[in-house]
């Protein structure tokens, strides 16, 4: 389950009850609950960091909405051999495209009898994932195959790469960018070039002093600035979507 | 299990820990642990909401306890087919006016040898809920029946409704008041007018245009104040117990 | 699991993939993840109060790591019937320290076919973890026994006791000091100095008005100074290493 429901309120639990009273040993995992409040791109990529670590058959609840109550299409997406419940609003972006082996997307049809208007987490995709998950009732009765999802405009950089752009920044204060690891494995870069600092390329944090700027490829497999201890965010004042060049 | 104890600390995975201990399988959810400190008032909101959804035979620790060490009783109330267990402080209140069919209330006489005088949500009630949930003891053995817990002075308002009272806030931004969707359902009101604003009714954020505010029946069957894809108590500057009328 | 990983990220969902990748059924819990950035002797304190509470056989992961991807070594504690998983910088401290009967250090020295060198806690010590768990491989494959771990410098008081340390503050304010209750069980204090105040020793927090500090046995067995329905921190203006003294 990722969502921009905070913990806070008891939003999460109601979702984990709905899931409960259908299959009371269900393994629940909770992805992130701190998805900035109807921040799309950020659950987007969040989703994908998921994606790429859960194991097959794992079924996603996705949910950062705020079109809920209109008629924005609910997505069932299966991609990298899991599930992904969510709306169609660009929030399966990042996993769509750095997971672009046959991804396969449906709208989601199945509506319980009476849906409530403002919490289709709850009233809608958790039940859907629950009759999903108890595999008695197969995907062609809920749901209808679809041409594509709604995709937000952010992509993996591709080879040759000369510049990237920064999309999220994690709690450390590590700025991601949107270049993946597999993009530059002819050629490795020196240093990057963001704003007026040149910074160096690294395999490790542990390659820098204390306090120092680095570029290092992240655990998800995208390159990162970060500062070794400290928040490169802070340090270096970057900003969303600020871009560097590669050198 | 429901607390103010918030996540920095470790007081929540001590109270699974002994539970574990009694149950080794045990499906333990939270609900929300992030109630304001010590306000009993939030915490009974938070805990209806979970007994609304939660299946029969939940068994809810609920620990919002300015009172804990002194000679406050500690409650075993029976509701909507769940127990919960929490201190006789008023956090039961909420719960009990909105599931009002039947509710039983028993006085938790059970002690543990040694028991701490400063975690006894740790120390008396987690131990407790697992001699429940592990079946194996009569609720006679150890609970008394007693007349009425402690309540507070919240109550749902009943029709005709006139007016209604703002009780909480959520993550959101979003104004919960006392005024259930039972006690409007021959008179849906036009608008409901608050400090100088009047604020039409609309069944779903999606009815009116982002940055606009609108009342609406949010997803716990309460009449909410929101603004769509913002914040109603920033943007009105709305308070805790202001009044609102119906129109 | 004990991090510093917060849950904004998905970090922590990550490590529990791996986790269930290996035992799909495992039961996880969640320690706390909100450790300050980088602080081993906060982390310290919280994985010492899991390892007093959690049943026999518990693995701990404790991933607070300023060295990653440097050559610090990855420790396997036995430690009260449980074992621990952390790097080698004193994040142990607390657990070695007051649970002294017969701990058992090893160096993990297992790695992954191609270990990531940024997380290691997802890519080394949950795989890890779940091998041991998995109870297919004998420790000695995975692990060679050492002297000793790296060890902060702080230690429990021991009696006779004249002064104390504050080592920690909870999410209430309450204060934690290094006194342990057993190293006062034949001389209680009837009152503690820190700063100008002089502060009554108490059983529990009801035993003082609202708003009026005491000094009391916190559920960990440290002397903690606490102010009732309010922050000792706050009002006292209590630091890290505050010292006092026992009258």
């Amino acid at each position: 389950m990722t969502t921009d429901f905070g913990l806070t309120d008891t939003y999460v639990a109601e979702m984990k009850a709905v899931l409960l009273r259908q299959i009371p040993r269900l393994m629940i995992v909770d992805g992130t609950h701190h998805i900035p409040p109807q921040d799309v791109q950020a659950g987007s990529l969040a989703l994908q960091r998921l994606v790429k670590v859960f194991p097959p058959g794992t079924i996603h609840i996705a949910v950062v909405d705020p079109g809920v109550g209109s008629d924005r299409r609910i997505l069932l997406v299966e991609v990298n051999r899991q599930y992904v419940i969510c709306p169609d609003n660009g929030l399966i972006t990042w996993a769509w495209r750095r997971h672009p082996q046959h991804p396969r997307p449906f709208e989601l049809l199945w509506r319980p009898v009476n849906p409530s208007q403002t919490f289709h987490g709850r009233d809608i995709m958790a039940p859907a994932a629950a009759l999903i998950a108890g595999g008695k009732v197969s995907l062609k009765r809920l749901a209808r195959p679809i041409d594509s999802p709604i995709l937000l405009d952010i992509a993996p950089a591709i080879a040759p790469v000369t510049h990237g752009r920064i999309i999220g920044f994690d709690h450390f204060g590590n700025a991601v960018s949107n270049v993946p690891d597999d993009a530059l494995s002819l050629h490795m870069p020196g240093a990057i070039r963001v704003k007026r600092w040149s910074i160096p390329f690294h395999p490790t944090y542990a390659s820098v002093a204390p306090g120092k700027p680095l570029a290092l490829f992240g655990s998800s497999g995208l390159l990162e600035i970060a500062v070794r201890n400290g928040s490169a965010q802070r340090s270096l004042n970057l900003k969303l979507n600020d871009t560097f060049t590669l050198s």
